[in-house]
């Protein structure tokens, strides 16, 4: 398998996570695609990886690509009838899947978004439109959603309840994409914070390339 | 179980087509949220079933509830053991949570945002906040999606490949929410028409009320 990759962008990281839970790093040829060149936006990349012109993707041997991490991690977890991260019954997977979605719209994507569009972004050359309201909006929303999982994280010790799943790695990708537009999780959500110390003590998450410098220093 | 629900809406369209192709409709309680009184921006309505403040929302008989159209759907096609919609194979999995979530960000969502931000949307009193120019970017997006989900329909019978999923219920989504912002797909969009048209001949489609004046006319 190759994954198409920008190795400390939030979005990756939360494949490699997957791929770390899964053991599955071995199997794997990481393909650097430099975001800051635009190498996303490529024509190329679009007609054959993504339409979407996001990273990462997933290509398997025969070729296929499978963008957007949630897919992937569906296709991870599904590979050895064993879900670890996407839930083991109908109920398990209905909560993770929320929560997942929850974490993108109402922290991650919106973190994105800000980037993007309220802050420099890749540069110029990378960025040809910007709506800079649209993305101070989106950094407030972010806020307000880390005070919603700091109140979630309040409650249960993940993201999705009892157990680590997959809605975990995306507030994670929210918070690697928070400390790159320098928006702290404010001091007062407290659980959520507490949550964050916790889970970088696994090794799927403090070994990627995104909390190096964490672990270095 | 019961399902917070606007009849015609196009995100409620795809719980209750789900819930359709699954056999489950008698199993459910419908209770209808006014979108245009704005019921699901209440308070209560955010602290009590969806932080997010969207429709639809399935809850169950001990209050749990799961929202976002596609973890309802997880829940329900996990239901019975026999996955119809979601993928029975990691391939499955994934390549239907792609085209999925790419039918969200390509074609539904975005005409979601064209209709909050780039027309009256649900009205004065609930769109307290628009960008238009940021609605109108989305809709263009959403014309370019219809271009490629017609791509995509003239090289495999479904959405997501030889059988009918979760993606095809979400591109429906897509083209109900297209209808009511007078988005037409484009004519030389033949594929698309052409799989809408095959689509609507399901009973688990034509029988929603989204298409009840066509099955009237």
């Amino acid at each position: 398998m190759t994954v198409h990759d920008f190795p400390k962008g939030p979005y990756p990281t939360r494949v490699r996570i997957a791929l770390a839970e899964k053991n599955l790093q071995a199997r794997v040829r990481f393909v650097m695609v430099d975001l800051y060149k635009g190498e996303h936006k490529d024509p190329e990349f679009i007609a054959r990886k993504n339409y979407s012109g996001t990273l990462p993707v997933l290509e398997l041997a025969d070729g296929t690509c499978i963008a957007e991490c949630t897919a992937i991690t569906e296709y991870l977890d599904g590979l050895d009838n064993h879900p670890t991260l996407t839930g083991r019954n109908a109920l398990e997977k209905g909560i993770i899947h929320m929560m997942n979605k929850r974490a993108e719209i109402e922290l991650l994507d919106a973190i994105s978004v800000y980037f993007h569009h309220g802050t420099p972004g890749l540069g110029p050359k990378v960025e040809l439109y910007q709506n800079p309201e649209w993305g101070i909006r989106q950094r407030d929303k972010a806020l307000r959603g880390m005070h919603y999982f700091d109140a979630v994280l309040s409650k249960q010790p993940y993201v999705a309840g009892a157990e680590f799943s997959m809605a975990d790695i995306t507030v994670i990708g929210g918070l690697v994409f928070a400390r790159i537009v320098d928006l702290p999780v404010p001091a007062e959500c407290t659980a959520l914070l507490g949550w964050y110390e916790r889970i970088k003590q696994r090794p799927s998450v403090y070994r990627q390339p995104a909390f190096s410098d964490i672990a270095a220093g």
